[in-house]
């Protein structure tokens, strides 16, 4: 699993400060969740290809969310994309973006489905060989979820060594990773944990932006690896919560600990904010596996599951000379 | 006058290619003209102000010239502007903004006034002491308008020197500069041309973008200071001219020679293009006093309208350290 930050600050975009987005892959998987306005320059500039996004998650109607999602939609229509796409998100994005698609007069050569939410309870809004992904409903001052990425358990890992040694030929590989036993020297049938070895174990990721602090929240996400919960603020602006409806360092380290996640990725910040030294300081005492979201900061999960704060930081492209 | 090219390219936003938005400053009145995706953002890493916008003028519905224009307003309204804003531009634009913002139960503090465009002649979209504003209308795939911008004659200009010389008390110079005559020493009356200078000669602009070659535009800007024609294509591409509905370099410095403008500036490159010097190249030869846009790039116009190549190329402000 790995999950690049794309943008994690709040409200207007500013010179070096991106809205929310960020995309989530999950084997051959490619997910984009939200998309302020800009993500798709953001996206180039830091060289995350974006043609391979099959279904993007919107999480609410802001535009620190979702502005960005009509200029890409475009832009894949420029490229001539052809796999289908699919958007969810709360009820209402289908007008705002067919609106601006018939205005502009474009031809979309791919089919763009729109799963529109607007329910209250978790519910499933994609489910495949990979992953299952379910809504996370969250409070704030309009319509907003979260999404719950489940890692479906992957085929079994073919032990190579142990197969040629086992004289299984190459045909036979992919029905060994299935599960299925195999023939080797002079057909002789071979038990499948012969060749092959357990799966990788599943990865799960929460991604809860925006939302007030829901003291419940972690009853729906127990035991997650990893969850993103925005941090807009720290106690200090406590007086802006309930206006906003936004959340606090120190408490999302406390639904990270009430779910037991095994990392808590804070974001979302106030850019009130030059340092975010704060937001960590207060959320460390409460949950103490806390990395800060940063734009550009890819987080590696690696197979073997071991959750550290092992990520990287992208630096942006460098200009090409010009005339 | 003052004109700053925010982005001067087509289609998809790149890395470091902006879609089209430019600033026109016409003494006390700043002016936006088209919003492509990320205006608001290069508007800070340029660090032009933007609060001071009282009309937006938008050419087309196509997204490189509008995307940005949702998320502008709504930094507007973040910002907590209570200044009227007036949004020039085709049918639809209205349905498109408005629907985001009650989306996104945006509660503005300002006025948002919408002149909507649909007509096939020019039409005064704007006339006020400094500037009397025209639509130019063009043919692109959508309905789409240029526009020009004819400033007024402004107020006379005070002589200080011989205004002090003649005992004209400070109370006056508004009064002088209105173009009356004044007391001077004891009471006697002193003829204003004693003590002002005639204002400075008015400027015109026309902005023409997007557009295919129109041989009949010329008239409706005959004599204009400065034209801005798109040039989305060199005559290599003269195979792509009929269905994009653009123009070529050699095309608009044909505008430029018919209507004997005084410069003309060239932009919306198609990103197929690397360098521009094509697009000067290929101009030249026509009309001589041509200059490239480029994303950055202020042109100053000088009260003494002396047109020659003088402008300035901004850099990007640079990111500051981040925790």
């Amino acid at each position: 699993m790995k999950l690049s930050i794309v943008g994690c600050h709040s409200a207007t975009p500013r010179r070096f400060h991106n809205p929310t987005s960020q995309v989530l892959e999950l084997r051959d998987q490619v997910y984009l969740i939200d998309c302020g306005e800009g993500t798709q320059v953001q996206l180039r500039r830091f060289g995350i290809k974006f043609t391979r996004f099959s279904h993007i998650f919107i999480s609410h109607l802001h535009g620190d969310h979702f502005y960005g999602l009509i200029g890409l939609i475009s832009t894949f229509s420029l490229l001539k994309r052809t796999q289908p796409l699919t958007i969810h998100g709360p009820k209402g994005i289908r007008e705002v973006i067919e609106l601006q698609l018939r205005l502009s007069n474009s031809y979309m050569q791919f089919q763009l489905h729109f799963n529109e939410l607007s329910g209250k309870e978790p519910q499933v809004v994609l489910d495949n060989d990979t992953v299952t992904v379910t809504t996370i409903p969250l409070k704030h001052r309009v319509y907003t979820n979260g999404y719950l990425f489940k890692e479906k358990v992957g085929q079994r890992v073919l032990d190579y060594p142990a197969a040629v040694e086992r004289g299984v030929d190459m045909p036979y590989y992919n029905k060994a990773k299935q599960g299925h036993d195999v023939p080797g020297k002079a057909g002789v049938l071979i038990s499948n944990t012969e060749v092959t070895k357990d799966p990788p174990e599943p990865w799960s990721y929460a991604f809860c932006s925006d939302t007030m602090y829901l003291p419940q929240l972690h009853e729906q996400i127990m035991d997650v690896d990893v969850l993103y919960h925005e941090s807009t603020f720290t106690q200090k602006e406590a007086h802006l919560l309930s206006k906003t409806k936004h959340s606090t360092a120190a408490q999302a380290a406390q639904v990270a600990h009430d779910a037991r996640a095994g990392q808590l990725i804070l974001g979302h910040y106030s850019t009130r904010y030059t340092s975010k030294q704060p937001f960590l300081d207060e959320a460390q005492p409460i949950f103490g596996n806390v990395v800060l979201a940063r734009d550009g900061r890819v987080f590696h999960f690696d197979p073997h599951r071991k959750i550290e704060n092992h990520f990287t930081d992208l630096v942006p492209l460098k200009p090409q000379p010009t005339v």
